[in-house]
C-alpha cells in the first residue's frame, strides 16, 4: 500500500498504473519512503546481505544509511548478533563474543561514538569466514521434531532421581564420558528411529574442518563424517 | 504418581499393574506427559548427556525438542553454562566465554533466533575437548572439608592488619610470590594435616597437559604431577 | 572565562593581560582549575593520546591523575572503550573485548582496587598494535551518504516478504552465500552509483594484513584490495 | 578483643594470659570463630595467597572452606576478578575476562553449582603466568602525582575545542600517530619533569617479554626497555 501510495503521488490528475511506472517508482523515488516504512527493511536486508556476502565496504555503507538515518543502534548490534551465529557460527566463534561485546559496548557510549564500533564489527564480521552449519542443524533437528513426533528419551541416558525410575532402567547402563579414556565413550543418545543422523554437517572452513576431524575420530562411522 | 496415573488410563475397564505394563507404558507413552512433568526432565538430561558425550546431533535434537516443547531459554542456557565448566573446564576455557556469551544473547535476542545462538553453541560445547578435573578437584576439597573440619589457616598467609596481629606471628615469614624469579616462591599454603594433598588433577588433553608440566615444573616433586 | 579569571587573580591592583602572561599562567598555574574545569579536559585527552601514541608510561601516569582527582571510574572506563575500537579496532579485536570487561569490571568492584584493572587495561590498549581503519571507514560511508543521497538499494537484496515485492524482482537473483563454495559468490551490494568504491582499508599489522589478504582473494580486482 | 575473648574462654577459673596461651589458642581454637570474625579475612587471605601463588589444591581447599562456611559467591568472584588483573595482568589478560565471565555466572547460577565454574577460575587463575607490572605501574604513578604534584599537560596533547585555546598552542604540532608509518610517531606524552620515566616494567614472562620487544622497538632507548 506504501508503494502504491507513493506511485499515485506521482500522477499530476489521472494515472494510469502499469508495471513500467511501478517500477520506474520503486527504484527511484524509494528514498522518499520514511524511515519505518519499507526503506528501513530494505536497508537492514543490504546491510545483512552485505556482511553475510563477505564485503566489508558495502557493509560499512548500508550501516552509515542507518545511522544517518537514526536507526537504534540496538537494533543494528541485536542483528548483527544473529548474523554472528547465523552466518559465521563455529567457522570463527570469536565474531560472538565479539557481536556480543559490541552490542554491550554501544549501549555503554551511545551516540556518536558507537558509530565506531558498529563499524570495526561490521567489518569484523564480513571479513570472517563464514558457516551456516549450526543454523542448518537446528532447522534440520526441529523438522525432524515435527516429522517423528516426541520420540521417547532413551532410557539409558534418562534422569533417575527416584527409586521407582531406577527399577524402570532409568540410566541404567549409561556411561559417565569421564570414566573412559580420552573422556569419551560412544553409547546411542538419538532416539532409535533417529540413529545415525547427523543433524550438524560442519562447514568447509579451517576450524570446522578441524571440528570434522574430532568428530570423525570419536565416532568412526557412525555419523559418516 | 505421574507414570502411575498413566498406566491406569489405558486401561478399559480393569488393570493389573505389571512389571512388564509399566515398562511398556513408559517407553511408549512417554510423549503424553506434559512439559512440566517428568519427559521435561528426561529430555534436558538428554541434551545434557549428549553434550557431554561429545555428540553434536544428538545435543541439537534434544535442543529442537526443548524448542518445540517452549522450554524457556534462559534455562536451556543456564544449563549449557553449567556443562561448559562441569564437562570441559579447562581443557577449552573459552567454552565458558561462549556459554555466558550465549546466555546473555538469548536474553537480548529472544524467539525465534535465539535457537540459532542455542544451536550453535550446543555444538560447540559438544565437539569441544572435555574435562571434569575442576569439577573433581572441588568435591574432593569439600569432601576433605567435612572430614578434617575447620583446619587453621597457616600463620605465614594469614591476614595480618594489627599489631596485636603481627605480634602473633601472623603473616611472618609469607613470601611475596612477584618478589621471586618467575614470580613464584615454593611454600606452604595448605594446612600441615593436607599438606601435599592434590585435589586437582589436570585432565588428558592438551590444554591440561601443558598446565600438568607448568605445575610440574613449579612444585616439582611437591605435588607429584 | 576560567583562564581569565585565573590570569586576573595573578594581579595585585590593576592588570595588564598580555599573549605572555596569558600563556605564562595557562603553563604554570593550570593546576589551579578545579578538576570540573579545563584541566579536565586537557588530561582525559593527554590519556587518550599516550594510548593512541603507544606510550603505556604517559597512559599510566595520567590515569593516575585522573584517579588522584576523583575523575569517574565509568568517565575513565567509557574512553578507553572508545579508544579500543577507534585507534585498535580489527588490528587486534580482543582489546574491545577486554575494555568491554574492564568496563563491567570497575563497575563491580568499586574504589580503590579498580585503578589496577583500568591500569592493566591502559597498558594493554597502549601496547597493542594500532589502526583508525574502521573508524575511517565509516567515516567515509557516512561521507558518502552526505554526498551522493539516498541512493536506492539494489532490488536482488532488497527484502521480499510480500507477492508484491516478489513481482517486483525484489529479491531477484540474490546468491545465497552459504549455497556457493566457500561461502562466498560474488555479487554487487553497494548501489550502482558507489560500485566498486573501497570504504575500509585494512590497516598495515599482522591481522589486517591477513584480512587483505582474504579480501583479495575473495574479490580479486573489484575493490583494488 | 575476639582473640582476648576466646582466650578467656579457655579459662575455668582464673587465667594468666601468657604468650604461649596466647599463640596455642590462636593456632588450635581459630575454627571456633564465626564466619564474619577474624577467620573470614584469614581465609580469603589464604585464598588469594594459594592462587598468586600458583598453587591449584590449597586454592579449591580454601575455596571449599569458604563455600562450606556459607560465604557469598559474588565476594568469592570480586576477590577472584581483582587477582586476575593484580598478580596476572597483562601475562595473561584473557584472566581478566575469564574472571568477569566467573562474576557473572556466579550471579546466574547460584547455589550450588556455581561452586564449580569458582573451582574452574580458581585453578585457571592459579596455574597462568603471573605479573604484578600494571599493579606496581599504577602505584608508581600515582606516587610520582603525590610528589610531584599537578604538573601541567604538555601545549601540544591537550584539548583545542575552542579559537582561544589554538591560539594558546593548546594541540599546536600534535602528531596524530595513524598518519604515521606504523601507526606510530615518537612524541613526547609526559610533563617535562617526568620525562623518560618508566613506570610500566613488564614481567619476566611469554607475553610481556614480547610487549618488551615491541616497546623496545618503538620508543628505542627513551625508556630504556
Amino acid at each position: 500500500m506504501n508503494l502504491l501510495e507513493l506511485v499515485c503521488s506521482t500522477a499530476k490528475d489521472t494515472i494510469e498504473v502499469t508495471n513500467a511506472l511501478v517500477m520506474d517508482v520503486a527504484q527511484k523515488k524509494v528514498a522518499l519512503y520514511d524511515k519505518s516504512g519499507e526503506q528501513h527493511y530494505d536497508i537492514i536486508s543490504a546491510f545483512i546481505k552485505s556482511m553475510r556476502g563477505s564485503d566489508p565496504n558495502a557493509a560499512v555503507y548500508w550501516l552509515a544509511r542507518m545511522i544517518e538515518g537514526g536507526e537504534d543502534v540496538k537494533f543494528i548490534a541485536r542483528r548483527m548478533l544473529i548474523l554472528a551465529s547465523e552466518d559465521i557460527g563455529n567457522a570463527n566463534p570469536n565474531a560472538l563474543l565479539l557481536a556480543n561485546a559490541t552490542f554491550d559496548a554501544v549501549n555503554k557510549i551511545g551516540h556518536p561514538e558507537s558509530r565506531i564500533i558498529l563499524s570495526q564489527c561490521a567489518v569484523y564480521l564480513a571479513t570472517s569466514p563464514k558457516s551456516n552449519a549450526s543454523y542448518m542443524a537446528i532447522n534440520e533437528a526441529m523438522a525432524a521434531v515435527n516429522k517423528f513426533g516426541d520420540l521417547p528419551v532413551p532410557l539409558h541416558i534418562r534422569n533417575a532421581p527416584t527409586k521407582l525410575m531406577k527399577n524402570l532402567d532409568y540410566g541404567k547402563g549409561y556411561k559417565y564420558s569421564h570414566s573412559y579414556d580420552n573422556n569419551f565413550s560412544e553409547q546411542e543418545y538419538l532416539p532409535e528411529t533417529l540413529s545415525g543422523t547427523a543433524f550438524y554437517d560442519p562447514g568447509n572452513n579451517a576450524r570446522e574442518n578441524e571440528l570434522r576431524n574430532y568428530l570423525k575420530k570419536l565416532w568412526k562411522e557412525k555419523y559418516g563424517y
